[in-house]
């Protein structure tokens, strides 16, 4: 497919989605609610429909020697089906963001003001292999009142299509209208193009995936991207801190899941804390099986822990793997941080009330925290409900995108 | 200057203003104040530089034969510098958004969440023939902490650079970084392009101008824009109205002031009403030279008015002219601002509560009204402060765009 179809295909795509769109502005939340609740019934009720479907991608994927990593990804299970649809109910359960008025104020004039929310219209959304993205996207686009054209991974299509043929049905049945869920249902590349430069039909682009799709598509978008590339987080351990609160956060920020983009990748330590703090780490840490890599300062402290090399500072490992550096001061912590991190979540664990108040100020991230681990970077902890992504962007939505994060302010 | 060169210019630029931002985004309101308030006295003090400068820009305006229009745009005068230097003063005692907290809670797990206001970063001004605009972009910018590159127009070329001399001048005075205003001191064409695609270096856009240039600018930018294109702004007079109240309403939204983006430009009437809503706005609109073109329904009503042609509905007069229609019902009141309507502001005048809350809900402009003049659409009257714009896109901000809409929410 050259780039002139490309765009013929989405000029098609986008004309539908648009239309479904105006109409969704106007649904009312019974019925995208009911679209939810019968949209998780049919998943539930075709689950060996779902599943022969996600044989044809598993069987392919294997044929083509994928890696196994990305075909565990791939598949669907029970359990994975009964989760997605679990998904949708909880989706329904939360509040309808559309037509919420906020800070409505009688102005010296006479006249009373205030900000509706609305739906932003037409999202875009870019994923790989994870066919419950499918249902998950969908579910959070049109019950913040917007239609959603999907791209989905080429190796997930048959998965994808047999979601989304649920999702569509269901829509019928709702008195909802069935583009607003449109699956791009050729894996040709050059439909990606199209799609992030479809302005004046799309709306915003919300990618998710490995680096370097989310790279190319930040640097190729004509309609603007909501997104996130990597997930360096880090944990400052002040001199101030109390030892015992900064060893469970730091161990729990590292251990309690590896391969999320919220897990701590750098542990920074005051250099007048770090011989308690990393005699307090070392055991569990060890216990736990991670592999630190430590600045010399660190690794004077702990014999058994591994060089770390510049690119160490640079890495997501989502692994059982952490960097630690013994630093002079905050200031050197914030630089650090500045330098090498990635603008998604950092903590500060300290008692001294001004050194809590820099770090909130100073550090430019979506979260930034005090005395919290960084786990907690989450839609649901942040009570906005179930996220579409997370945003290290500062234009429209910062941090976790919930409901709120897809319509206007 | 070719792209390439165009380019090479940008990308200093850019990367002077991204340095500039970091210390911006940092700044106390304090500094931020000093810096306004000495720059509202600079602007006094150097108001005949200040006019000697205007007087070049005019001068070859005049030889170049430019529309009279657009020299009295471009005049500046003793008065104008004095407003320039009062919107200063007056930015300066807005309340600073960096920095604020808002919506604070305690979650089930025990942690605090609020979300706290940042600058954006860099922000790209695109403006024509003001050179007030210089002094009024740069103000809002740099309070809402963000730093500004600023493309006036090649007509005002020696106005703006006087004008931003003196904002430098005190950025160093005042302890801020003299690059978070800077002028784009060429008036090449290409490096509007290059503005515009300044990915990674410019945060967003915000084009101010006529028609054509926004066109030009939201097609063609890679980086996101904020702007409004034409206001065609309408008022619907509901069967149900307070015919007292709907006189004076349309009276004031077409002749309070005429060349504004907030003044009606066309009337809907519901037909139920009809003869009595024109009997009684007649005379008062005759009276104040307003030239009115109806449909044929209206013009059965006063044989004084014009027919309209097609185009009329899609016309933004910013004159002494309106367009009027009669309406089967708000259904059809609805369907043509929908049709023909900016997305700029719409307004009902009704006494029928069901009727007011449909259009509230169902007009998606970025200002609906209920029983109010469209041109309290304004950032003063909102109680926004100063605008840098209306913004009738949906992502990150909608309507007047003051301090707040500076800064990521």
């Amino acid at each position: 497919m050259d780039n002139s179809e490309a765009t013929q295909v989405m000029q098609q795509l986008g004309g539908q989605a648009l239309a479904a769109a105006r109409k969704m502005r106007m649904a009312d939340t019974a019925a995208k609610n009911r679209w939810l609740t019968l949209s998780a019934l049919r998943l539930r009720r075709e689950r060996d429909h779902l599943l022969n479907a996600n044989a044809m991608d598993l069987q392919q994927a294997r044929d083509n020697g994928i890696d196994p990593a990305l075909i565990d990804r791939l598949e669907l299970t029970t359990a994975r089906v009964e989760a997605m649809a679990d998904g949708l109910d909880e989706i329904a359960a939360l509040p309808d963001p559309v037509g919420r008025i906020d800070d409505l104020v009688y102005r010296p004039s006479g006249i009373q003001v205030g900000k509706m929310r609305v739906p932003l219209g037409v999202i875009g959304m870019i994923y790989e292999s994870r066919p419950n993205v499918t249902a998950d996207a969908a579910a959070l686009c049109l019950k913040s009142g917007n239609a959603c054209i999907l791209r989905g991974g080429s190796e997930a299509i048959h998965s994808n299509r047999a979601i989304a043929a649920c999702l569509r049905r269901e829509l019928v049945e709702s008195g909802l209208p069935q583009d607003a869920v449109q699956l791009v249902d050729q894996t040709d590349r050059a439909l990606v193009g199209a799609l992030i430069s479809a302005k004046g039909l799309v709306d915003i682009i919300i990618p998710r995936g490995g680096r370097s799709l989310i790279e190319r598509i930040a640097r190729e978008a004509t309609v603007p991207v909501i997104k996130h590339l990597d997930g360096i987080c880090h944990v400052y351990i002040d001199a101030s801190a109390d030892l015992a609160m900064a060893t469970a956060i730091a161990v729990n920020a590292k251990t309690h899941r590896y391969g999320v983009c919220n897990a701590m990748e750098t542990l920074l330590i005051h250099e007048e804390i770090a011989a308690e703090a990393i005699a307090a780490l070392a055991p569990p840490l060890a216990e736990k099986g991670v592999e630190v890599r430590g600045c010399p300062q660190a690794i004077a402290h702990c014999g058994d822990w591994l060089p770390a090399s510049e690119e160490d500072w640079a890495t997501e490992y989502l692994a059982a793997v952490l960097s630690v550096r013994v630093v002079k001061d905050i200031d050197e912590a914030i630089d650090h941080i500045a330098r090498y991190g990635s603008g998604h979540t950092e903590s500060i664990i300290t008692e001294d009330y001004r050194a809590g108040q820099r770090f909130l100020r100073e550090v430019d991230s979506s979260s930034v925290m005090w005395n919290a681990s960084t786990r907690f970077a989450d839609g649901f902890e942040y009570g906005l409900g179930a996220e579409i992504g997370i945003s290290t962007d500062r234009l429209h939505v910062r941090g976790p995108v919930g409901l709120e994060g897809l319509t206007s302010p």
